[in-house]
């Protein structure tokens, strides 16, 4: 299949730290390829395919404050949209902006959801002749018709399995209420276990507030942003993933990462995190701090070695490409 | 000719209060079917106009704070454009959006810019293929090629002439640092003359501290937000409209309504003011406050009759819609 993949640019695909969304594209784009398909990745022109790239844009704009990222997302998807007859299909990675476009796309278009970020953006949704994918069951909204949940895939060989764990607790994400980093240090306290904490700053007075005065460097560590090579390490030598969202969250990239290491993880029981923990298997889910205390202790339970097998057969890259070229193949078989 | 024009959905076209895009994309639809042009105007649906009225969404976004503008904005554009190749030219007063996506436009296209809202958004302009009208020479880039200057014009016969004027002065426009409401209290303080200020409040703090402890109802008031019919009323029965702005203004719709009415201008000169006004004909140009107390005194040197002359041939819709047809000539020429 000729494929136009249209991935979001506001991080580098694959993105250097941060960039979930880019993640799970640039990812899908190098699977496709392995299977023989021609893929054409829109990116920012400074990302690293072996689809062929194309793009407007010289580098990402969450990297460069003289970029506004309105104007350059707009030419961005409005390249593609102009290349798009040359494919069989666009598939949009890209939030609302194509799909408000999308009569201007001279292809069948697939739209993965990667989470909705306000419900004022729905009517470009609703108006669009797009089809949807979530990636989770819990994503969905009523009112759209959608072709099928693809769980995100990850690359397995750079989260190797670590058999031995270790004993602190880690949370890895942007550091966010919605992310309950907080809340992650209060549990590691109540179990007398030290917590790791990896991720972007998302949000500067939360972090000063809530987060930074509790980092003590010993009990408490901050390890800033961790990329692609140090998660491996950081995921794998830990004894659990804490994972207290306060939000209902799309999927969860980091759970999943964890997982793959053979490290267990405590998630708040939000959004899709009962569909993405397989429950005293890989984890649990929990409904507050005193349910993650609890949980931690019976993480011990778990076998590692089986956290691994399950993330492998649910979680791993080839079954993700697997689970978009059917979506594609139903796709192309519908009447247009 | 067969006319698309592409207006703004933030306020009805024409609007309501405040809207000054909508204000001349109104207007100039009005002109251009009174000379037996097919016009279609793309426009919020509640728009009235002797055009064919198009789009999408049912009221302005700026009047619901449940509709996204971004969404709606590129949902209005997508759906203009997909209509583009009916049309011989498409007018774009729409800012930078229908510039990005410029390319999916089948129809020579045609952009007045009303204003740059950030240099961040040039890379849009510098990438499409329109053409560009200037609204006042002040405005231009070097970056771009303008084809001409086309000065705003206003409905006269809406701003009838007053040959009495008064003795207040008034400052009419929205409510912001940008506007000098502060700088016009203290100029009206010097002469020792009641001023009234007109317009919606765009910056609440600016309006709680700075504006707001100087009304007192009586040397200083505030009418709030003017519509269009009692616009006439409040500019006419002046002695003087202060415009002391604190930006390059591009144009200052205003500045010609006021004069339309025979009522002088003082105003800062920046920005698109040297221009607009006739020195010491339909007003003055000064450098800072204390240059506006000496040119409000010297007001009573000046022939309303004439201001509101100069003001006819210069700044009325007929000779805008001229302009415009003769632009529009003039891009249809061009080699495509």
């Amino acid at each position: 299949m000729k494929i136009a993949l249209l991935g979001p640019i506001a991080w580098r695909t694959p993105p250097r730290h941060y960039g979930p969304w880019e993640q799970v594209t640039g990812l899908l784009a190098e699977g496709l390829v392995a299977r023989g398909h021609e893929v054409t990745l829109f990116a920012s022109l400074d990302s690293i395919t072996t689809a062929e790239l194309d793009g407007v844009i010289p580098h990402p704009y969450a990297e460069d404050p003289s970029l506004d990222g309105r104007v350059w997302e707009a030419m961005h998807v409005a390249h593609a949209l102009a290349r798009s007859a040359e494919f069989d299909l666009v598939h949009n990675h890209l939030d609302w902006l194509p799909l408000a476009f999308a009569a201007h796309c001279r292809a069948p278009l697939l739209t993965t959801i990667h989470g909705f970020s306000d419900p004022a953006i729905l009517p470009a949704y609703r108006a669009s002749s797009s089809a949807f994918v979530s990636i989770s069951d819990a994503d969905r909204v009523p009112e759209l018709d959608y072709l099928r949940t693809v769980y995100h895939g990850i690359d397995l060989d750079t989260l190797p399995f670590s058999a031995a764990g270790g004993d602190d607790l880690v949370i890895l994400g942007r550091i966010h209420p919605d992310k309950g980093t907080a809340d992650a240090i209060r549990i590691a306290a109540l179990t007398g276990r030290r917590l790791l904490i990896a991720g972007l700053v998302a949000d500067e007075r939360y972090f000063r507030e809530e987060v930074e005065p509790l980092v003590d460097g010993d009990r408490v560590v901050y390890l800033g942003s961790v990329g692609p090579e140090q998660r491996a390490e950081v995921l794998g030598s830990a004894y659990a993933l804490l994972h207290p969202i306060a939000f209902a969250e799309p999927f969860g990239l980091s759970v999943v990462e964890a997982m793959a290491t053979g490290t267990p993880v405590v998630a708040f029981a939000l959004g899709s995190m009962p569909e993405v923990i397989d429950e005293a298997v890989t984890g649990f889910g929990v409904s507050d701090v005193a349910g993650a205390v609890v949980a931690v202790a019976r993480v011990a339970e778990l076998d590692r070695a089986t956290v691994r097998r399950v993330a492998e057969a649910r979680y791993g890259a080839d079954r993700m490409v697997d689970d978009y070229v059917e979506a594609y193949v139903s796709l192309l078989q519908r009447p247009q």
